[in-house]
């Protein structure tokens, strides 16, 4: 006689064979996480084959038909009303990576694993050569198998939207666009008044000599403070720092650092940590599930700005952390003041390249990539004009010229990745995080001064509650919504950066 | 109509089946690089999951039926004939760790896995109690288990056999046996000479305050001078140091430093590094097929006791090192002459702990445990009298008595993990070595005086063209009689040590 299965066997199956990929992916992080940071030279020869042999047996674990098949069954009406509140997560989001995982054809995935692999090489000789016609065929290619992925994957959505749906599930180009107006043009406003108040802020107190060790124990005490969990996590070193976890016990941050200049570590490690408190506070039952991850890449650069910018980059996390640094170089900052410290971290200037640039100039430096790639992938610019449209809208919206494709269109390996639809995400953790920072002060008044004393665990404490507890159960605006009361909108951070800068430039 | 497959289809698909296995078990590896030396604590609460998903899939991925049908359509005669000479080896070797992963059935592979887990942890307990009772009925259940593994694998060996040619292919008890009876023989005869000289070695120069930096620099440095590749490898710290490789490009080692002792890290890192030149020096050509590693235990440990003990532990050595070592530092070796270093690290002295044994009476620990695993697996004893056969062949061989268990039967972990065939090859490397130091010697001339000037590159070309260059593709002692015209046995080995120790206890 044949026995029925159980929702509650159904619900097993389906989290045994996630957690099975969910493990795989992990293994597959420690690789890349030792490649980036402990990997000798040579170890690379044998390295790309262990990574492409775990990923394709992830791939196949992952899109088994009996994965799509167990998903179907709960999703079924009266299979879907007796599941809990936490699998009817783990089935929705699990069904937006299934569908996306195998969707794409073979041949379609191989084909733009070759031309994102060509395509970094050729952007690499081409920005070394500052020629983007050099470029210009592979990036035509990988527009090209972009659309034609955005195709498969998109369910009446404009092509764009199929794609920036992988890294902000749920957003469109539609809700960004007014947004991204209103941030373009007050910033660019606010530039102007930055210009005219013709104040240089001082940076020389941080370029001095800082010995490699104390810079690096000095962030280690910032992280600390900030919470992160040294037990279930570390800090190393790499040419570009990242933060990558196998589960929320073990959660890895690098930084880099330079002897003569103290922002690059200390910015680096904060920035970096602001993404590790995030991991290290999902919830552990969330572990192995498909959920156990930062919910948007939105989300997770709001968590890493709001501490970089928002609480690094104050004058109350320098009244904190100026005697702590006195500690490490009592010659370096013998003369520094909180006020000192704060304006030579925030000095505000229009520039060519988008990773140097602070905290205004960053977000027109994305809205400009924003612009650009969405009416590539919608056919309203070609892939020939892109230098052109590039350095006119640099004009436009940060007043300067690129005098070469190296400085301009050139400098970014995203698009030569396949990453288009990622730019966006950007500005979305800055605005993001300005909702959450007022949303903070709303919630705790004396919330300035419990920083000023280096009280940060009051800020761990309410991102827990608010943000990390959802993992990736909720989308990334939705998460934000519910902690703040409000749609994704710019009004909070361009009134922090008015203020901000107001009271650093003096106007 | 139906295409015929050629033999270089059949290999092509061997090889692609094989060198995926490899790529995952090396991707394996690294997760256990990492758990040992970088791993933050709490990292662990993942770390089982994400290993047991590897070993699933790579089991998994090895033991597919297809592996068995490609090797046995290269095995037919027709088809053998036509294979390369690497192809065969392939095909044997492969063949071999085939049948031993097939063999098994799975219940069996399951119950062993559970058997050996709970048995680790009762271990512990019991050797903390020093209550060899407490751990009986577990050993009790691996040696039936044990058994029954060797009833599935063995094709007419003892189940001793089956289980000893695991870690040492083609090696027999009844070949060990007289070659041990040998070496016993004359080892305690040996030890009887020593004790008789009254002569104690003067430890109290390694026994000083050695700084950890330094002595780490200094086993960097003895480590580059025997041609360890710091671009294809590195030297970290943990708790019990280990060799491992991600291919022959990319081969770590571990050390542990004790600041009271000079010894602990130097010979660690002397150990582990000659175990890392075996690896590093494997053909590029055998990666990836399941040749590219050393032969056997017993061929990996006479590598590193070759540099260890024969080279690291000689006066030779010393004449070389000691100026160097003097360079970190000068106040502590500042009396030390090379005779005096070479007396201080060969100090002999009975002693029940293996671990911590010299190398003359660490071959009478091993023999001892050879003997009784093998009664125990061929049925001559019984788990329970255990404890008193220890203790009993403990006073035969090295004239002591055990106070305790823990000091006695409980020591080693090996048994409780299941490891039984595993102990004898600490000694065939200690036999390996000799017979291959004597044939260096042979080949070599001046090898003495070049040692003496830190000349070891000499030694590791030998070591390439004699031992490295055949990978797996070779059995052990075929290896070792290739290179020096005879099979194992313990002459060379009973000559060293009768010539070292008569010099340096004067008799």
């Amino acid at each position: 006689m044949a026995r029925v299965t159980t929702v509650a066997e159904l619900v097993a199956e389906l989290r045994a064979r996630i957690a099975e990929a969910s493990d795989l992916g992990q293994a597959a992080a420690v690789l890349g996480w030792d490649q980036e940071t402990m990997m000798p030279p040579k170890g690379a020869m044998f390295r790309a084959t262990q990574q492409a042999a775990l990923a394709g047996v992830i791939h196949e674990r992952f899109t088994q038909p009996r994965v799509g098949e167990l998903l179907s069954a709960l999703e079924a009406p009266d299979t879907w009303t007796q599941l809990s509140d936490l699998d009817r997560a783990i089935v929705r989001v699990n069904r937006r990576d299934y569908d996306r995982a195998t969707k794409l054809p073979a041949a379609l995935v191989r084909d733009l694993a070759i031309a994102t692999t060509e395509g970094v090489e050729s952007w690499r000789k081409a920005r070394e050569e500052s020629r983007f016609d050099r470029f210009a065929p592979n990036l035509r290619r990988i527009v090209d198998l972009k659309r034609q992925e955005a195709g498969y994957i998109g369910s009446g959505a404009s092509p764009y939207d199929a794609l920036l749906d992988e890294y902000e599930p749920g957003m469109t180009a539609a809700q960004l666009q007014p947004i991204f107006v209103n941030l373009r043009q007050e910033t660019v406003s606010l530039l102007d008044r930055i210009d005219r108040s013709g104040k240089p802020l001082d940076r020389t107190v941080l370029q001095q000599e800082y010995a490699t060790p104390k810079q690096l124990a000095f962030t280690e005490v910032v992280l600390r403070k900030m919470g992160f969990d040294f037990e279930a996590g570390r800090q190393d070193l790499s040419t570009h720092p990242f933060t990558t976890n196998f589960g929320p016990t073990d959660v890895r941050i690098t930084t880099r650092v330079d002897e003569h200049e103290l922002g690059m570590a200390l910015y680096g490690s904060i920035h970096e940590g602001g993404h590790a408190l995030y991991e290290q506070g999902i919830p552990l039952e969330l572990a192995r599930t498909g959920l156990g991850n930062g919910s948007s890449l939105g989300t997770h650069e709001s968590q890493s700005r709001l501490w970089e910018n928002f609480i690094g980059r104050s004058e109350m996390f320098w009244t904190w952390a100026l005697p702590l640094l006195r500690q490490e170089f009592p010659v370096q900052v013998a003369n520094a003041s909180p006020e000192r410290m704060t304006a030579a971290v925030n000095q505000v200037e229009r520039s060519y390249i988008r990773v140097e640039a602070d905290e205004v100039t960053y977000n027109l430096h994305i809205i400009l990539r924003f612009e650009i790639e969405r009416r590539l992938i919608d056919g309203e610019i070609q892939v020939d004009e892109l230098p052109s449209v590039w350095n006119e809208m640099m004009g436009q919206y940060l007043g300067l010229t690129p005098p070469n494709d190296r400085l301009g269109v050139l400098q970014d390996t995203h698009w030569a990745s396949g990453l288009i639809g990622y730019f966006p995400t950007y500005s979305l953790g800055n605005i993001y995080a300005a909702q959450l920072w007022a949303a903070l002060h709303r919630d705790i008044p004396d919330l300035d001064a419990r920083i000023s004393r280096g009280e940060f665990a009051v800020v761990l404490d309410w991102l827990r509650q608010r943000i990390f507890r959802y993992g990736r159960s909720l989308d990334g605006a939705d998460i934000v919504e519910r902690a703040t009361g409000e749609a994704p909108n710019a009004t909070y951070l361009v009134e922090y950066l008015n203020r901000k800068y107001g009271a650093l430039y003096g106007f």
